[in-house]
Parts: C-alpha cells; structure tokens; sequence
C-alpha cells in the first residue's frame, strides 16, 4: 500500500484528461472540459510548456494529480506558482494523497525559489478550505475573480463586433 | 493630445517599477514592493519570460501600464492570459487609457488563441469593478483566492521546519 508522486509524461496525457474531467464532474460542471488530448499534448509537452503536472498512483493505480503553472508577482519580483487542479479520485481519498501532492508542489516552488504558491477554491467545498487551512493557506476574501471569455473578449478586443 | 500604447523593452523597467509602486499605493499597500529593477529585468526580458508589460504614454509622458502572464485552462485545452496588473497614474484617468491598455491585451489574447483572460480586483474598487462590467467581464464569486506564502510554504514543502 503506497503512494508516489511522479512528474507526468507525455504519455500520461490521456490519464490527465480523465482527471481533469473528474474534477470538472465534482465541481458539478461535468460538461465544461473542451480539452482534447492533442491540445493537452501541445501545450504541456512540447519546447515552452504552458502548464506542467504531478501524477499520484497508489498501489500502481491512478489516484489523483496536481496541475500548475508559473504566475509572476509584481510585488515580490518573481514568479510564484499556480495550481490549476488538484484532484483526487473518490475512492483514494483519506489516503493523505491531496497533501502529498500538495506538499511536492509547494516543494517545487521552493525549489525553483518561487516565493508565492496560489489556487482558487468553490466557496461550498468545505472539506476542501478546512484542508487548505490545515495546510496553512490565507484566504484573500478582499479580492473578485474577474474573466472575459470568448465573444466578450473579441468584443473587448475589437476583432469582432456584434452583428448589427 | 494622443495615447500610444506599445510593448515594453528593457530600458522600460524602472517605469515599470514606478507603475508597480504607484498600484500598491493605490491598493493601499505602499510597502509592500520587494520587487526590483534586477528582478524585473531577469524575469520579463530573458530568453525565457515570466511576464510581458504594455506601456501607455500620453503625450510621451509615462500614463499607465498593463503587465500580464500566461495561464491555463484545463478545462478550455488552451493557455489564457492572466493580467496582473492594470494602472494609470491618477493624473492620467478619464482618458481612456485604461480602456485601451485592457482592449489592447484583450487583443494579443485573441491574436494568441487564448480564449479566456483573467485577473482580479479589490472587491471595495467600485470604479474598478463598475469599468470591468462594463467591459464584459464577469465576476466569479463562487472562488475563493488561496495562497501560501513565505515560511508557510517552506513549511508545507518540508523544507525548513520551525524552530524547536
């Protein structure tokens, strides 16, 4: 019975579809992954990657993983690391499996001497925020995510105004 | 009386600086800059890039900023881009500089392939959050913004226990 945490492959990108679809069906939005195996592939596996992950197999099977890339904070003067997903099967949860994948993220921030690991969480995962605050986390309550998707942002862009 | 806005190069990073220090004040955190002229110039002008920066001059006076970075969406299989920082020297508003610094990344977003941009405000900047919706953007109340800073996160990578 055990746990290892690994650097994910090229290989592991259909693995990290189905986690990420996993994670999607838990934040009740089963039907919002577009992603593709080949635009996974593209962007995390090629000469600059976009993102990068962490594969968690307990027992040789596929457990859970942790998916970020690097932000930059103005005011500290160096990246800082963001995680995307983290993401855990039902059936290896209580494992410790989360804070081990957690733990080696914060492990590669150190290493690379990024001051700052950052996540967002839904504001109904309970188990997840008392997790989090266990792990010694601070919520930034005074700030709003704010996003322009899609037509929005061709709008903003003036590449494609509404249709008259 | 005209606005140009262009891509920063080296030579533009003690404005930077200034940009970032002015938005701290306004964020009313005056002192919480760490970042310097050497940090900023290693992280955004390298072979490698952290980060990239809009400069908006006014009369070829300094006006504003905008100051952005790549994320991810797992869920879209497509980089976005995460804006930062966004900033006009009070002397500078009502012109709508800030308005064409944020169409002008809402530009290189499209231009990129990038479906979705993200940032964040200060939930008690009303006029902030007034000119975002106004622009399209939505808000994302349901996340709550997490982060592990400092010593919390060498303690949770395991790096450096606290002192016994």
């Amino acid at each position: 019975m055990a746990t290892t945490i690994r650097s994910a492959v090229a290989n592991d990108v259909p693995q990290i579809l189905e986690f990420i679809r996993g994670l999607a069906k838990y934040e009740r939005e089963p039907d919002a992954v577009m992603a593709t195996e080949a635009d996974l592939l593209r962007d995390g596996f090629g000469p600059n990657p976009y993102y990068w992950c962490l594969m968690a197999e307990h027992d040789g099977q596929p457990a859970g993983f942790a998916f970020y890339f690097f932000s930059y904070s103005t005011w500290l003067g160096r990246p800082g690391l963001y995680l995307e997903d983290l993401f855990v099967y039902p059936e290896f949860r209580g494992l410790g499996i989360g804070k081990a994948l957690l733990k080696r993220v914060a492990a590669i921030a150190v290493e690379k001497d990024c001051p700052r690991l950052g996540w967002d969480v839904l504001d109904w995962n309970t188990p997840a925020i008392d997790f989090y605050r266990a792990m010694g986390a601070e919520f930034l309550d005074t700030w709003r995510n704010v996003r322009v998707t899609g037509d929005a942002l061709k709008r903003l862009a003036g590449a494609e105004e509404p249709a008259q």
